[in-house]
């Protein structure tokens, strides 16, 4: 067996041993406190309850039975086609989407990375509006070695993104001598919960054209706004602007929320842009999604009935959900974001911490999942620069574990009330 | 609509421009040309047959009737364990596996990139023997800036891997100033249709041992040998040596060829390095397999006297198969290396080029796509450093197929024969 010699144990690269997978966060820990002790009605019900999670479970009922019934084939070029008329349709017919241009990747977190490596080297940057989704760390940075530059936006407008918070991103980001390469928009937002105005979209496709870069608009909550005609979609934008300026714009889209089958694993990207296309395409080897869930998905998607009802329904069950926590949290005297879409809400416990600091955040965010037992996302997580912001989700459960969520919430607020009336800390 | 001034076209990033996704090969461009003139019995008889595609289509009845019974659920973990369970069986019980170590990814093509990813560095190597699967440079090179050192091997010792072959490979990257990360076998190796010697692969993991550094040992065709007893997975010599220096080694194995459902999209990587295991789980959020093709696998993969069956069949099929070729192609006087497992075989066609050269190697490979409208791949794009050979592939195919393609063969020799007697070039 050849010289044996003492020598250090084999070494792993970079990208292996970097942190910049982000799962040392709160997020992830919240996660992880909810899979040791998860919450159950009878086995269980004192355990964490999962509100770290962003999933569509309120219409699966709906789903399961076309699941078990069509499991026959379909080609997926009628998918493509059927994809792009269901992105059509969540937009209410005011967008249109060409089927050559979609790119089918394994969900939205691949399509992200996808597109970051083809729009940025390693050390450039996109700027995203904070406070935005925690995978974000890792899945634009992580293999690609692009940095994130945050677009600070705070409460004071209600986190909406103006052209002041873009200029000063961008002269942070030439400041530190690093190359903006785009800029990265969740719309809805997630975790505001809301949708981005009109006029707002605008001038980020003003900024984008300005400095000559990208814009990747992640619109995977697109088919959970409550009411389609709350959201813009850039793709309505482009529309209105016959193209122009679009061959710097990209779409991600994906399954995973809109009709809660996020195991399914089918993300899509769609760009205005024919090397972009191209190069994804030849990439998407990485990434493939299974024939046989493809032509499944082909067959639900193509049929319009079921579509159309789905969307309907699942709208409307969201907003009743909505309507439920924002008024079960305001009896404990809690106030949200004004939301119209997604799967959670924003909710502000600035009112509640000990001192106005990430670390007061952290050490409350530690009290409701060690006490209360709920499993929530600290703003800071989110790199939120405003400390007391929570995202909480609210379809990823029965509404009969939200009231028990909701009722853990009201004893804990009261209990607080009483201590810090008589202690302080 | 801000300010208009005349700017560049906006940029894309150094992966998206390079050529490193390497379809500008041969390989690819045969694929093209079937995809443009396919051979069908009837209505295009006279089509490019295509023999450049390594994908078993010879037990596809057998899988069949299966997918379509049963399509119901089953958990995953449940498949990890089958999985495991079917990477021993194919291995005639000669090694054991671990489900903990498993990490599913999206094909073996994610799976490998995965790899690269986390055992090199930017502008490291891999050492790689000829000839070897194109695919390779863009699925180990593309994305992660990795580069390829090539072990030269050739047909005077039909084609094996050597110590003296692996030490100038080494030698030749380090004069390049290149640090060498790891060794990448294919065992059975495509495209040579081969196992890899017990003694041979001895001989490699002493070179990494000694060298510290990794091994990765792709066998996606290891249930495709045509005996179990021939072939020798890297498993069961470790396990012979009681997992010493296992740490640097990584098996990838994927049910794309060995089931013939490279659709699917299911590989894995299997590793006996406790932080690449972590890693690989964390990094396959960017290749997740669909869970109802997960469940559907586990289903299968758990049901053993399905199993059974369809290893035995199928390694029979394509050792009729194997024969049939070989006959046929000897009856034109052409030769293949001995092979004993795998989609495809090595044949040496050195006798009918006009010069020996790479140059030359691609003038009849043009005739042979052009004239005899059949889609090999040429060795040139498998890197094989000697002209002449070429990989064609026969479980792609009806048997009625491959008798047609015989046939063009034959009169395609014939006829060169009559015209090399007469004319000189």
């Amino acid at each position: 067996m050849g010289i044996e010699i003492e020598q250090p144990s084999v070494g792993l690269s970079k990208v292996a041993n970097s942190d910049t997978h982000g799962e040392d966060s709160p997020y992830f820990a919240g996660w992880k406190a909810y899979d040791e002790n998860p919450y159950h009605e009878i086995t269980n019900p004192s355990g964490v309850i999962q509100m770290g999670l962003a999933e569509n479970q309120v219409s699966f009922d709906l789903l399961e039975k076309y699941l078990e019934e069509n499991s026959e084939a379909c080609s997926w070029g009628k998918g493509v086609q059927a994809m792009a008329s269901f992105m059509e349709k969540i937009r209410g017919g005011r967008a249109k989407f060409d089927p050559s241009r979609i790119v089918l990747t394994a969900g939205a977190t691949a399509a992200n990375e996808l597109l970051t490596f083809i729009l940025a080297d390693p050390g450039d940057a996109l700027l995203i509006p904070t406070p935005y989704y925690p995978g974000f760390d890792r899945d634009l940075r992580w293999r690609t070695g692009v940095k994130i530059v945050p677009i600070h936006c705070n409460s004071s407008n209600n986190f909406q993104i103006t052209p002041e918070a873009l200029e000063a991103a961008y002269n942070e980001a030439e400041s530190m001598n690093v190359k903006v390469k785009g800029v990265l928009i969740t719309n809805p937002s997630n975790p505001l919960g809301a949708t981005i105005q009109r006029s707002v979209l605008g001038e980020i496709l003003d900024f984008v054209t300005r400095k000559n870069i990208h814009l990747v608009s992640d619109e995977i909550y697109s088919g959970s706004v409550f009411s389609s005609s709350e959201f813009v979609s850039i793709a309505e934008i482009l529309e209105e602007q016959n193209y122009k300026n679009s061959e710097r714009v990209h779409i991600v889209y994906s399954l995973s929320k809109d009709l809660g089958l996020p195991g399914f694993r089918v993300g899509t990207i769609y760009s205005y842009n024919d090397k972009v296309v191209t190069t994804a395409r030849r990439m998407s080897s990485f990434t493939l999604i299974s024939s046989q869930t493809q032509h499944l998905l082909a067959t639900m998607l193509s049929d319009e009935k079921f579509t159309d009802n789905y969307i309907k329904t699942n709208r409307a069950r969201l907003q009743k959900r909505y309507e439920m926590i924002i008024s079960g949290l305001k009896k404990s005297g809690i106030e949200c974001l004004k939301g119209n879409a997604g799967l959670f809400c924003w909710m502000n416990l600035s009112p509640l911490l000990e001192k106005p600091t990430r670390e007061g955040e952290l050490k409350l965010w530690d009290s409701i999942l060690g006490e209360m037992k709920l499993n929530i996302s600290p703003g800071s997580s989110c790199h939120c620069s405003e400390p007391g912001w929570f995202r909480v989700c609210f379809a990823n459960m029965s509404e009969h574990t939200l009231e028990v969520a909701l009722k853990r919430i009201h004893s804990f607020v009261d209990q607080r009330d009483r201590k810090t009336t008589t202690t302080n800390y």
